[in-house]
């Protein structure tokens, strides 16, 4: 009754997609259904961070995607090729297809969906952009009842660190890109990312997905960051402004110079990649180091924004995962069944923590007699109860009283609350006006 | 072939989603097959924001849920009954309902959802939580994967709303609240937001999804923003802090205090409501004003965040209007078929604005010889191109040359590369180190 996987490739993404599944306790129940079947690698020797039986381990990957056991093809090997024509491959024999690459899907998409749909599977893609972020099934399914007028996104994690360092550091861009490459947030040749193209490819994908059209990825413009100087970032900082390397698709809707143009058949919309000054109050200007953020505007929403990783093993297997989840959802459906996702799953009550046995961080402010001493005391009571303090400031006078603000490390809150008992009993202790949790 | 809808309620979010539904135009194809067949109102006199056939509306909502002919409820009125009792009819008429209902779904999701299970129908909320912002369906779908640590919501747009002020202007919480109360921020009574009852409402309903079980709403513990004062938002502000009111459920694991309890059977929490000081950095730090944020943290995603208008007519619609869209989807699900949320669903291509034609701002910078009139040139010749300027500033020298620093309003690309062009034939001009769009 599981269902098959054929996974292509056991670098950084396959290799944390199947440590992911390999370990479903506390995740969703329906991942039971899924067996990895088949993993095809380069080679067999390599030594792996997954132990995975031999019958598994195969360096032929087109016998996976043409194998009549396998249910879904994940594609996490990237490069053009093979992983093109292995998907279509795949395709071709009945298999849904989970992918994580970007460059395919932006540059052949319209093959391989155009395939999919003749075929009658799944090509799945929400790993290619955004990394662990869910952007591809919003747009898809909740935001898609919507008119989206702008897509816009920071959806390049190294030109993101680099033009942050820039910024917080005043240091230029050859000087960073170096430092980048020795932390290894760029690649040796970082001409994709530096360059724009990366976030090209995937500025087409959602492009296609928010619009509802298919993309040719040479109308897509691109500019990089190469040319972007600590003069300008210096100067857009006094008029209001930081600069990021900003993915946009919008539709023409709102420009105003084309609106003379016969009403268009197909969505008509402007996609392009280049540094942007972005004003200082923008959702995007806090999006900062190698984050990506996806800001979607539209009718009648308004505008919602979607951060979080944009790039890394744990963060793509989650992507990965959840495409896989999603299939096993639509593969089991059935006329009686419910779709398990959409429905309800849990008729088990959660247990609930009491509030005492919570650990958090504490702000407390007394109000306290002016003697020598008080600041003491209520660290003697404090220790009594175990509560560890990250600061006491005397912050001030409050007419007669002296004002008393204290930061606690992690506590259990009712060995806080027993202390302040104790506090509370203090001659020199008038009040405590102030309690509150720190995250 | 039509889904045929059954809407309790025509205030503001039955109003925005009539209203979407009855303007189905480059929103997703689906929604072509959506009828609006009844809507429930208290009166029929009542003036309205849209045209409904006489036919349509009726005050009888009894009628509504138990028509044959209906497929969808749509729960948009409010208050726990009727509300409760129709929803519940409704299952047991076999209708898939949706609902923007958080009080009714946090105390009586149990009978609710059991009922539905039972009945085999969907009970959609994506509404009840965060506005339009998409938090639920990630949670059910693409998040579910991950073994969640922490659900960390600002989920209550008029306790933001004042706490943002108080921060902003130094004010008293008692004076913003009135001051809010007259803009329409805050309700007459408002004690459900000010106390932290309508965030306990709604993160019981995360917690719900994120851990995989039910959730007692009484034990959730809850604590407003009445106390909150100026006082202690200037000490957090000197402390590297705001005040937030966050709603915060997390998986016991990380509470080392109760590690040595024996493993759970069901999912062991913490769900809670209180002021909270959050760090300057962090994430939801700079969630300002009556908007929403949804921090998840989980294992291997990491951190990420849903940001958006928490409420709102066409933020809620928008809601309200993709669980019809998934449901749409849903039913029309054979073995066969697609779901045609899950599927690549255009073939066509989009218009790509050619980028002479995109409307935009600019920055750019001049080294010019150091006489008089430059700037006066410079104008002359954006002029002449119908490029409007914002701000045209000298900020200094670079040797021997004079720097200009230029930002325009919205202008058409192919315009202002036109003046820079001729801009560049004058003799006084040096040269125009950048150019850098602004958003």
């Amino acid at each position: 009754m599981g269902v098959k996987l054929g996974i292509l490739g056991l670098g950084t993404v396959g290799t944390g997609t199947v440590q992911l599944l390999q370990d479903k306790g506390f995740r969703h129940p329906l991942l039971q259904e899924v067996e990895i079947y088949r993993v095809g690698v380069r080679s067999l020797d390599k030594p792996r961070a997954v132990t995975l039986p031999e019958s598994v381990l195969t360096t032929d990957l087109e016998a996976i995607v043409i194998d009549p056991a396998v249910d879904i093809v994940v594609e996490v090997m990237g490069g053009l090729e093979p992983a093109r024509s292995l998907i279509l491959k795949a395709i071709q024999n009945g298999k849904h297809v989970v992918t994580a690459n970007k460059a395919v899907i932006s540059r052949f998409g319209d093959e391989i969906f155009t395939a999919a749909n003749q075929a009658g599977v799944y090509v799945m893609l929400e790993a290619a952009v955004g990394g662990g972020i869910p952007v591809i099934q919003p747009l898809k399914q909740s935001l898609s009842v919507n008119r989206i007028h702008t897509v816009t996104g920071i959806i390049n994690g190294t030109t993101n660190y680099i033009l942050t360092r820039m910024q917080t550091e005043g240091s230029n861009f050859s000087d960073v890109l170096a430092d980048a490459q020795r932390l290894g947030y760029a690649e040796a040749d970082p001409t994709a990312d530096v360059d724009g193209l990366d976030a090209a490819d995937k500025i087409a994908i959602l492009a296609s997905l928010a619009f509802g059209g298919r993309i040719k990825l040479k109308d897509v413009y691109s500019e990089g960051i190469r040319q972007v100087s600590k003069t300008d970032i210096a100067y857009a900082e006094k008029l209001g402004f930081v600069i990021k390397l900003l993915a946009i698709a919008q539709s023409a809707a709102p420009l105003a110079a084309i609106a003379n143009r016969t009403t268009p058949s197909s969505p008509l919309i402007s996609v392009r990649v280049h540094p942007t000054l972005v004003p200082k109050a923008h959702p995007l200007a806090s999006i900062n180091g190698v984050n990506n953020a996806i800001l979607v505007e539209g009718e009648p929403i308004g505008q919602v924004m979607f951060f979080g990783p944009g790039a890394g093993a744990g963060a793509t297997a989650s992507a990965v995962s959840s495409d896989i989840l999603n299939l096993v959802a639509a593969l089991k459906k059935s006329k009686t069944a419910l779709n398990q996702l959409l429905a309800c799953a849990h008729q088990d009550y959660c247990q609930i923590v009491p509030m005492a046995e919570l650990v958090t961080r504490f702000y407390a402010r007394f109000l306290t007699k002016d003697q020598p001493g008080v600041i003491g005391k209520l660290g003697t009571c404090f220790g009594n109860h175990g509560v560890s303090l990250e600061s006491v400031v005397q912050t001030g006078f409050q007419g007669e009283l002296a004002e008393i603000v204290v930061v606690t490390h992690d506590v259990q809150e009712g060995d806080f609350r027993q202390a302040l008992t104790e506090i509370q009993t203090l001659t020199a202790v008038d009040s405590i006006p102030s309690l509150l949790r720190v995250l």
